[in-house]
C-alpha cells in the first residue's frame, strides 16, 4: 500500500491514519492519494470505513475481472480501467486491471496484474506540481491517459506482427502454422478489443456529460483522451478485420500452393510412366522372341534379329511422338 | 409449492391460505415468497384468483419458452429468467426457465426445467434477515444476480472448451471431428446466447428507469448485475467470433495437412516409379538379347555378355543421374 | 366474400346492403366483418365506396407482395401480415399474405394466398362471445396472434430440419447434396425473415404507442404477440447462423474426408507401386542371365543357378526391408 | 429541352421566354415543366438565371454522380434520383441519374443516361388532368414511384437470374464458370443497393416531415412509394446475402465433386496398378527359368513346366486373393 | 511557413510579427492564413503564444496521427482531415494529415506528409476574391472540399484496380499471386476507410449544427461535402465488399482449376497405366514359354509359336475392349 497525502502541489509524507489524512487534506486543500496491490476484502475493510466506499464498488475492486466503466455512488465516482501489455515474442496481449475511487479529497488506486501505470502516474504528477494541484481529477485522467496511449503502443505492436505474418504468407516459403499463428493473434485482438471498446463510452461521458467529480475545464483534456481510445478502437477493428482477409488468403495460398506442388508431381509421375510405358514395348516384343519353340518364323533369317530390334526402336519412336503429341512428355 | 410468509427478516411457517397469509403479510409489513415447479394451469388458478395476477403473464408462466423480459402489469412486476447450466462432458448448455411475479406483499416463482437458483436464493436470504428486510425485490435481485453469475461461469467453461478445441485443431493429431466439436458448441453459444442478450435491455431499466417495484436506493445492485450481464454478453460475443475463426483455421490446417501428405505420398510414389523405370531397362535390354535367333551381333564375341552388361549399367546411372536433376530421386 | 354484422358477442346473419349494415353495427354497438380472398379492383370498388377506405391501401391489399406494415389513413387502420407455412417434406416456406382494413364499426380481411388464419380466428371469436364483444381489435389482435404463432412452428420445424442436417453433415455417410439442402434451406430462412422481422415495428406501436383504433387496456395483448414476434425473429437470425455454420462445418467435413479417402488411395498405391518394384527386380537380373551369348559367367558354374536366385532373394529382401524403413510398405 | 406550361390540369404549348412562362404560370396557378438531357454549364445558365436555383445544386445536377437525395435550398427543394435497368443477357445493372428541382411553379427535371421515366411521367400526367392539377409535387411522386417500381422489377429479374444461377450449381454439369457469374452478379446488386438504400431516408422525410414543397395531404403517396423502396432494399439485401450463400455452396459443390472424381480415378489407378502388379509375378518367375545356366533344377524333369506355371497359377491366384481382401480389387 | 495577411480579397505580403498582423487583419476586415510543414514544438510555440492557441490542439497538430475530428477550444475550431494520395503503380494509398486552426482572424494549417492540397487552396482562393472575403471559413471548406474530390479520384483508381483483378482472376491465366494482390488492397482500403468513415460525422455538423465559426449561409457548401464524402464513404464499404467477394470467388477459380488440371493428369495417367497393363501381359506369357525346361507343351508343334502369339494378342485386345468399357481408356 502506497499512501501519501498531496497539497498545494506536493507531496507530503505524514499519513498516520486515514481519517486525520482526510481532515488534513481537507484543511490544506489537498488529497490522499493511495495505491493498492490486489488487496483482501479485510485490507480493504480500513479504507473502506474511512473513507466511506460503496460497497459494490469494493466487491468489483477486490475480485476485478470488471469491464471498463464509471459509475457514481454518492460523492464517490469509481472507474475501472484495463491497461493492456503486449508481451511481442510470444504474441500475446497481458491485460491488467485498474480501480479508482475518487472522491473530492482522496483517489484510490487497486491495481489487479502487471502494469506500472499507476508508479508511471505518480512519478509524473509529483513532477508536475501545477498539475497535481488539480487534485484527484488529475489522478485519473493521468491514468486514463497512459492507458489509452499504452492502447496505441500495442496496436502499434500488433501491426507489426501483421505484416509479419503478411510477410510469411505471401512470402517464398509456404509454411504451415500461418493459420495458427493468425487465429492466436485474433485472439489477442479480441480480448484486446474488450478491454478497449467498452472504456469509449465512459469516456464520452466525462468528455461530454457532467460527471460530478470533473471540473467543466477538464472536460477537453478527457476528450483528447476519447479521440485516442475511439483511434485505438478503429485500429483494433482494422486489425480484426484484417487477421480475417489474411486468414482467407492464407486459404487461398495454401491451396494454390498445393496445387502447384501437385500439378507438377502428377506432371512428373505421368513422365516417368510414359517414360516406362515406351520400356515396356521392347520387353514385350522382346520377350516374344525368347520364346522356346522350335519354330519361330525369321528365326533363321540372317538379318531376323536386326529387323525385330528395327521393329522395336520404331514402335518405341512411335510411342514418344504420340506421347509427345498428348503432351504426356 | 414451496411456500412461506416472511416478516421482519424471519421465516414465518404458518400459511392456511393465501388471502389470510397476504392479510398478514401486509399487517405485519413482510411478503408471501411462493415457489412453484411447471405448474398446470388449474394449479395456477387458486393463485391467479389469491393475487389478481395478469391473465397474459400468468400464460406466459406456465407455457414457459419466452423470452427474458420484464413487464408491468398495474400492480404487478412479470419477469422472465433463462438461467443456463453448462453440461461439460458433452459440451451443452441447457437452459432452464424462471417465471417471477412480483407484487408488494409476495413473490411467485414459477421454475421450469432443472435450475438450483430458486432454492439457493431462498436458502441465501433466509440467512439473511437483513436483506430479507428489503421484502420482494431482494429476492428477485438474488435470483438475477445468481443467473447471470452462473453466465460468467458457463463463459468460463466454454472458454475452457475452446482452449481444448485449439489445442486439438493446433495440436499434432490433426483428426477429423473438430468441424463437428466447434460447430456443435456454436450451436450452444447461439442458445446462450438468446438467454442472455435480451435480459440486458431489462437489467438496464431496473439499473436506471423507474420501475415502480424496485426503490431507488435498489438501483446501484441491479446495475452491478446488469454490469455482469454485459460482460457476459460480450465473453459470447467474443467465444462465438473465435469459433468462427477457428473454424477457418481448422479448414486451413487440414488443408495444409493435407497438402503435406499429398506430397509426400506423391513424392514416394514418384521415387517408387523412377525406381521402377530404371529397372525396367535391364529387362528391355537383356530381353532383345534374350530373342532365340540364330545370328545375333556379338553373340559369339568373347566379351559380348560383359559389355551389354555394361551397357545396361551405364544406362542405369545415366538415367539415376538424369533423375536426380530432374529431382525426381 | 365471407360477410357478416357482429352484435353483442354474437353473430347475425342478416347483411343486405353494406351501408345498412354498417348504420345497423352503429345502432347495435356491433360491427361489420368482411372476408375477401384476392379480390380483383371491381369487386373492391362497392366496399371502397361503402367505408370510405384510403386508395392506396385498396391498390396494396389488391395486388399484394407488400411488407408488413400498420398504417393509419383518416379513420381507418390498414395492416398487412404475411402468414406463413412450412412444407416439410419439400422444406419449403410458403408465404401468403393479409390485409386488413381497420374501422370502428367493420373489419376487412383480404387474403392472398393460402392461409387458413382468417377461418381460425372468426371460428374462434364466435365460439368467445366475451372476446367478440371488444370488436374489430380483437379480430386484429386474433390474425396477429395466429401468424406469430404460426412464425414460431415454423421455426421449430426449421430446426428439426437443421437438426437433420447436422445428423446429415455429422453422420457416417459425407453424401454430396448437404451443400444443396443447407443452401436452399438458407434461401427459405430468408424470405421467411421477411415476413417476420418487418411486423416487430408495427407490433411495437400497437403495444406501445398510440394507435388511435386499439384501446389501451389492449395493449397488454399485443405486446405479448410481441414478445412472441421477437421470439421468433431470434430464432431465425439463430437458425440462420447455423445454417452458415453448418455450410462451412461441411466444407471442413469433405475436405477432411477427402483427406482421408485421398491418403488412404495413395497409401494403397505406393504399397502396390513398392511391391512391383520390388517384383521387377528378379526379372531384371534373370533377364540378364537369360541373354543369348556364347559366354556368360559362371553359365557352367554348378550351382550358378543357385547363387544368382539367392543374389535375386537378398536383392528383394534388402529392398523390402529398405521399403519398410521408409514406410512405404 | 422539352419545356411546357401547364395549367387547369392541361399542357400550354406557348413557351416564348422563362420569365414570361414563369409569370404566367403564377397568373394561371400552373406551372413550368421542363426537361433536360446532360445539358452543359452554359446551356443551364439560362435556367438558373431565370428561376433563381441554387448554385451548388446545379453544379451536382451537371456533373451528376450523385447520391440519392432530397435537400432545400430556400424556394427550391432539388432532389436526385438514381433509376435502373436490368440488361439482361448480360445481367447488368444499368443506372441512371435525375436531378429534379422542385419550385411553387416549376419543376426541372436534368437527365443523365438513359432512362424513360421523365418521358413516362409526363405521358401519363398529360393524360391525367387531375393528378396534373396537383402541380411540381406530382411530377416529383410520379418519378419517384415509376422509379423505385423500376427497383422492384430489377429484383424481380435478379432474383430470376440467381434461381438459374442455382439450377447451375446444384445441377448436373458443375462447369467451371459459377464463381465468375455469381461474383458479378454481386457486383451488381452491390451497384444497385447504392442508388436504392439511399434514397430510403429522402422518402422517408418526403412520407413523415414537413417538406414544404410538398402538401400534407401528399404525404400518404410518398409513404407508399418509401414503403415499396424498402421491400426493394430488402430484396436486394436478401439477394446479396443469398450470392454470399451460393457462393459458398458452389464451392462446396466443386470440392465434392472433385472428391468424387478424383476418388473414382484413384481407384481405377489402383486397380491397374493391382493388375499389373500380378502380371510382373509370371514375369518374374518366368525370367528366373529363362537363365541361361547349365544346370537349372527340374530343368530336365518331365512336368517341370507344368509345376512352374502351376506355381505362378498358384501365386497369381493368391495376389488377387489378397488385393480382393485389401479392397484394392 | 508560409504565411500572409488577406483583406478585402487580395494578399497583402506585410507579415511583420504575428500580433501586428492580427491586428491590422481585425482593422482591414481580413485574416492571417499561416502554412505550416510538420513543426517542432519550439517551432510553434511563437503561433500558440501570438493566437491563443489551445494547448492540447497543438500536441495533436505537432504529433499527428489523429483522427478526422472538429473540436471547439473557446474561440478557436480546431479540425482534423487526412488527404489521400493513390500511388497506382504500387496500389498503395498514401495518407498524409492537415491540423486546421480558424479563428475569427486567422487560419494556420499545419502539414504532415505529402499532399498538395493547402498549396492548392491558396492558390485557388488567391484568384477567387469573391471566395477570399468569406474568411477563414473559405479556407477550411476549400480543404475540405479539394480532400474529399481526392477521396472520390481515389475510390475511382481503386475500383479500375479492382476491375483489374476481376480480369486476372476470371481471366484465361489462373495465376498464384491474386490472393496476395487482393488482400493488400484490401488492407489499403482498410486504411483509407479510416481516413473517410470518421469525417463524416464532422461534416455533418458544420452541414447541419450550429458550429460557432461557420456562418449559416455556408452550412448548404458543407453540406455538399458531406454528401461527397457520404459517396466516398459507401464506394470504400462497396469496394471492400467487393474485395472480399472476389477473394472468395478466386479461392473458387483455383479450385475448380486445380479440379480440371487433377483431373486431365489423373485421367491421363489412368490411360498410360492401362496401356502398360496391356504391355506386360504379352511379357508375361512370352516368359513362361521362354523358361528352359526341356519339356514344354507344343514346343516341338509346329505352328506353336503362331498359336502362342495369336492367345497374346486375343487377350491383349480382350483387355483393351474391357479397359474400354470401363472407361479406362
Amino acid at each position: 500500500m502506497d499512501c501519501a497525502l498531496y497539497s498545494a502541489g506536493r507531496r507530503r509524507h505524514r499519513i498516520d491514519d486515514l481519517r486525520t489524512a482526510l481532515r488534513e487534506a481537507e484543511k490544506e486543500d489537498g488529497f490522499v492519494w493511495i495505491g493498492l496491490v490486489e488487496p483482501t476484502a479485510d485490507e480493504f475493510d480500513l479504507l473502506a470505513e474511512g473513507f466511506d466506499l460503496p460497497e459494490l464498488a469494493i466487491e468489483d475492486a477486490i475480485r476485478a475481472h470488471q469491464r471498463p466503466k464509471l459509475e457514481r455512488y454518492g460523492g464517490v465516482t469509481f472507474a475501472v480501467v484495463k491497461p493492456v501489455h503486449y508481451v511481442d515474442h510470444v504474441e500475446v496481449v497481458e491485460v491488467s486491471e485498474l480501480a479508482i475511487f475518487l472522491g473530492d479529497r482522496f483517489v484510490i488506486v487497486v491495481r489487479h496484474g502487471d502494469t506500472t501505470i499507476p508508479a508511471l502516474v505518480r512519478t509524473a504528477l509529483e513532477a508536475d506540481p501545477e498539475m497535481l494541484l488539480h487534485g484527484p481529477p488529475a489522478v485519473l485522467h493521468g491514468i486514463l491517459d497512459k492507458a489509452v496511449d499504452q492502447y496505441l503502443d500495442v496496436t502499434a505492436a500488433i501491426d507489426e506482427d501483421l505484416d509479419e505474418i503478411e510477410d510469411q504468407v505471401f512470402g517464398d516459403d509456404p509454411g504451415s502454422d500461418h493459420a495458427e499463428r493468425i487465429y492466436k493473434l485474433k485472439r489477442e485482438v479480441q480480448q484486446f478489443r474488450r478491454a478497449v471498446v467498452p472504456l469509449v463510452q465512459p469516456l464520452t461521458r466525462l468528455a461530454e456529460d457532467e460527471v460530478p467529480c470533473i471540473p467543466a475545464y477538464a472536460r477537453p483534456y478527457f476528450r483528447d483522451v476519447q479521440d485516442h481510445a475511439l483511434r485505438a478502437a478503429e485500429l483494433i477493428e482494422a486489425a480484426d478485420a484484417l487477421l480475417t482477409g489474411v486468414m482467407q488468403a492464407d486459404l487461398a495460398q495454401v491451396t494454390v500452393e498445393q496445387n502447384r506442388v501437385t500439378v507438377q508431381q502428377n506432371s512428373d509421375m505421368r513422365k516417368i510412366s510414359a517414360w516406362a510405358a515406351i520400356a515396356i514395348v521392347p520387353t514385350a516384343i522382346a520377350g516374344i522372341y525368347g520364346m522356346n519353340f522350335d519354330r519361330i518364323p525369321f528365326q533363321h533369317a540372317p538379318h531376323g534379329f536386326s529387323v525385330v530390334v528395327t521393329v522395336i526402336g520404331v514402335v518405341c519412336v512411335g510411342l514418344y511422338v504420340a506421347f509427345r503429341r498428348n503432351r504426356w512428355l
